[in-house]
């Protein structure tokens, strides 16, 4: 079988791992890699000497492609996507989407109306961690979940362009609805710029997911310390992944507390505490995004719909814009809409929209 | 110098501390406890056969007493505190002063009518590493504050009565009170309750203390894991208290971001970055409590304001109070009025309202 | 059924432990105190004015006692227990049994003529860390072991009479004698002195258990840093107790490697690494000296002989003066006898030598 | 000025990081890559086109080269240093550098007849935090030393040829050596093979630096955990070198004991403890092997003598021998004679003995 031609438009931060990732992949070839930067069409020629540059996506769109994989800056995800698209190419596009719930919306109609695959590079969940976190509570061993907390710190890499909820809170949006469903009923976030006044550094946002579940998630480039750790707190069990713990990046707590049910119970004891082992299950090593790029091409081929499809992708791109309208009004909640679509049709694979045309 | 009669009101969970540390104290001794419970009244009896104990306050007040220390439920320490200063004794009173501010304004007038010191028993006030904390602080190494973030969680115990803001809150609002000053401008929050539907047992709460300087606080009964960790980051430099490790409880971290200052660097760059030691104080060992209680002691003999006042036991009450209106209201911000004193008052011990009488 | 009544003697720094926990224990009642020291004899009357006190062993025997606990300088162990023992008195002695294991070996016999209980108080074998890993061993679950390695190091208190390794050393070998048994082969051991020239503060010891199972010990006064870890590694799985860990202290790692078995397997490759789980189950909580009089008290009723016999105490008698000839002779390896019981007679409790006579 | 023309012979483990340090330092150039296996001559032509290869030493020697890097088996360093050095180039030897003391010696004498530089791949010399330590140390910040313990374990990659003592304390000595110089007295060591018996795949292995100064190595390739932890422990501060902590590899305690001076004191009170601050000095942070490859680069065109040039090679390699010497003699300790330099001759670069001819 032939190599899907992959071009790659953008090799600034993040495109050099997406050319070495498609080019180490057995289905993918990297076709070409676009830039508008000569400098940066000079360091592709030197590294990759065998993969051909051109300035311009009308020049990429001239070669004989099967995808393009995008990393421009946000506000140019938009026009670059559904060009492409309507062009009868698949589309990978960095986290997030689009900068509008509005132009993420229009992408994911024209991806349906063309028939083509459209995947958002939310690279987590394809972290073989995060697989097996939603596997574990897949199996119910968490039992209902109580709340997720995640903090997401460092001393960050400040943005001229996006803020730090634009910059990192996509990688718990997208975790959280991986694993929970994308059912997200109101938003509300808190901030505080430093550096830029129009910037926000430091963040707390808070997403109410129904039925007593709560998500807070920290972010904050304003940190003297890295942090990166998220709780699942369940009725049976509490899980933590600490992605900088290598060794035992999960563990899973049996010790809780269980409520009590009846009346009686209630003014006997509130709760009662149990004690228990914890366990940290091994987790399978490998570079995520080399998954990811390797579900790009498997869906392409097959027809199935990537795990991160361009709804995940909207409904990501539709509560960060609602957290930016609540840290604006200075923590108001903000309602969200019908649109965020529920667990069940982000989980069945089911028949695709996409069939290999070649 | 005779030691100061010190009688015990309450000998639930905290009373018995208070018995010890009145007890080992060479300034004070316990004239009696007080306890409505007689199984309660045995257990003194037969642990310290030489205390006194009696069934009610007013027994309590036919004894010859300076003072009395009180441990009961919040919602009766306005009527218990207020007999007592009524009755001419000096009070300190177990966190959170009262159950409203109300309560706690009206407690303020009354010790300031009668004379008498009125102190809350903020006990982290008088924590080695808090003083030390605040020493950095005040001699200005971390440079301008940019955020105070803590976590207080843990498999808590759940309350009856009050929800894990009530529980929890009062050690961070104290601490940060005590350390940065207590000139909050507004309070949101947000919780959920699992176990009881009016009592949340996670809660985030938010000050802003103006001049971008903003306070989170993760307070939680549902953690798998304990975390009682609080970062101060600053312009200089940034500290976190790890309050669970024993031998460095303290870090200071040098490393740190620059701004630019001018448009033109910023045109440039944002930030810059800086790499720095780190830096564990010593922290002096000792019970926070014996330190409390000698403080209440001093204020008596010398007439001095104790650093937990009346006036911060307000201050804290009435952020709780309107974090609660928070939480109820879906996060939405409850902006302070003006009786939160500014820190100036708090740091100038100056003339006490107490003179010792005996 | 009426309490054993005990009588402590020596009221340093462990005796105090001893009383508290005969006291609290419903099995038995400390009967009386004997200390040479007034001042101590003091202090017991203040803390505890319902015990009896004594200057003498003499004037204790003259009491109607049933068993007595020795916590005195080892150098007296040998006269003061075999003197209880002839007057017909069950004994708990503080680790090490006694200073030579000529001494411990007449001690032995000494309680088997009376037909008393001598017990060693090696409390660790109470710990429940220590039980739980006892279990995992025997269950099978770590296969055969390679290797023990412990590091028990501190800013130590400095002793006058016995070096770092009688010290600390017999926490290791009363474990190790317990999990593994008590088939020592040969010891060897460096140290260094800087103190006193006489008394080492830092070792190494290192014990050849045979079957090429060694056991390694880093005892050490003069740490920065506090570390009370033992590493039991075996073909099917290992084993980490870290005593400073409190949630955790067990953990159990599945990831290893396997070995080839024939001459081809190993042309090709010699071992084979696997990853795997870590799992870190639920310790029981409770004070170990308490379960250790708990189990003494079971012995002198039941007549079964106690976990951390004379033997035991024995054993580890002989491993620290082989260390301590070693560790003169330069680390020169000091090769065991045959008194060195095998495991299968720790492990029977079977018809013990002590009927109880009340 | 040219850049040095380097030949890398060797391109198994280590062979490639070589190659990649000496292209992409500004100093040399790597002019020709040389390895038996046409398998790993092809690796090479992929990789680097513009690199030739050749089979064998004596092609190698046809092309006009300044030095050499050797990366192969230890068996096989001496005859090709000699070879090397005898055809006037300089060279650098992997660690260890040879698989005999006398081959060593040989080899030192080789060179300084040659007036070419030799020196020895102990990479964790040019190690930023092994750097910053001898800072440390050499300014006196923790006075006079009392011991060395360091424990360098892991699931390790077990060796055919070598045990783990050659595998790993080659690291350890020549850290020690460049810390504090290379005055051992003797040696001693205990090992374990399970895997293989001729193979140890855990061992301890001691020196004696006299004046009381012992430092211990733990070395193993069955821990379930990776380790690499060194302490220094002094009279006046201690410093522990955490290999693993990123963001604090080096922590300097202030805690300790000062021991009694007088024969009064010591009666009164052998030691007092003194608490203390611990800091965690910043570490530059780059590739070792890039500094260690500069340095090279350096010593060539200066005459300068290398840090870990050809006489701490034979020392690292003396002790190797002895301590292989002494676990074949279960433990026994093995004196060592005077070849051992001094430290004052690793300290001073003075007059080297290579010009550069070019």
């Amino acid at each position: 079988m032939n190599r899907l031609r992959v071009g790659i438009i953008g090799f600034g931060y993040w495109g050099p791992n997406l050319v070495r990732n498609f080019s180490s992949c057995p289905l993918t070839e990297v076709a070409a890699v676009c830039d508008a930067s000569p400098g940066r069409r000079e360091t592709v020629a030197r590294t990759y000497p065998h993969i051909p540059t051109v300035g311009s996506v009308d020049e990429l769109l001239d070669l004989k492609l099967d995808a393009v994989a995008i990393a421009t800056p946000v506000s140019t995800h938009f026009a670059l996507a559904s060009q492409c698209l309507q062009a009868g190419l698949h589309v990978m596009v960095e986290k997030p989407l689009t900068a509008t719930a509005q132009e993420a919306q229009a992408l994911v109609d024209i991806a349906d109306r063309a028939g083509k695959v459209l995947m958002v590079d939310h690279t987590y969940l394809f972290n073989g961690a995060v697989r097996k976190i939603r596997e574990i509570v897949d199996h119910g061993e968490l039992g209902d979940l109580y709340y997720v907390d995640s903090v997401r710190i460092n001393l960050g890499l400040f943005q001229r362009d996006v803020n730090v909820i634009w910059d990192l809170v996509p990688h718990d949006l997208s975790i959280v609805d991986h694993i929970l469903g994308g059912d997200a009923r109101s938003i509300s976030a808190w901030g505080c710029a430093h550096a830029d006044p129009n910037i926000e550094d430091i963040a707390y946002v808070n997403v109410d997911y129904g039925d007593r579940l709560m998500a807070n998630f920290h972010v904050n480039w304003l940190s003297p310390v890295k942090v990166r750790q998220m709780i699942f707190a369940g009725s049976k069990k509490s899980l933590i992944f600490n992605e900088l713990n290598t060794t035992e990046p999960i563990k899973v707590y049996s010790r809780g507390v269980d409520f009590a049910h009846t009346e009686e119970e209630r003014h006997r004891l509130q709760v009662s505490y149990r004690s228990g082992d914890v366990w940290s299950p091994d987790v399978p090593q490998g570079e995520a995004l080399q998954a990811a790029v390797t579900h790009f091409a498997d869906c392409i081929r097959t027809g199935q719909e990537p795990i991160s499809d361009g709804r995940l992708g909207l409904r990501v791109v539709k509560l960060l814009e609602s957290a930016t309208r609540s840290i604006r009004a200075q923590g108001g909640r903000v309602v969200l809409g019908h649109a965020a679509a529920v667990r069940p049709s982000v989980r069945t694979a089911a028949a695709g929209p996409a069939a290999l045309a070649r």
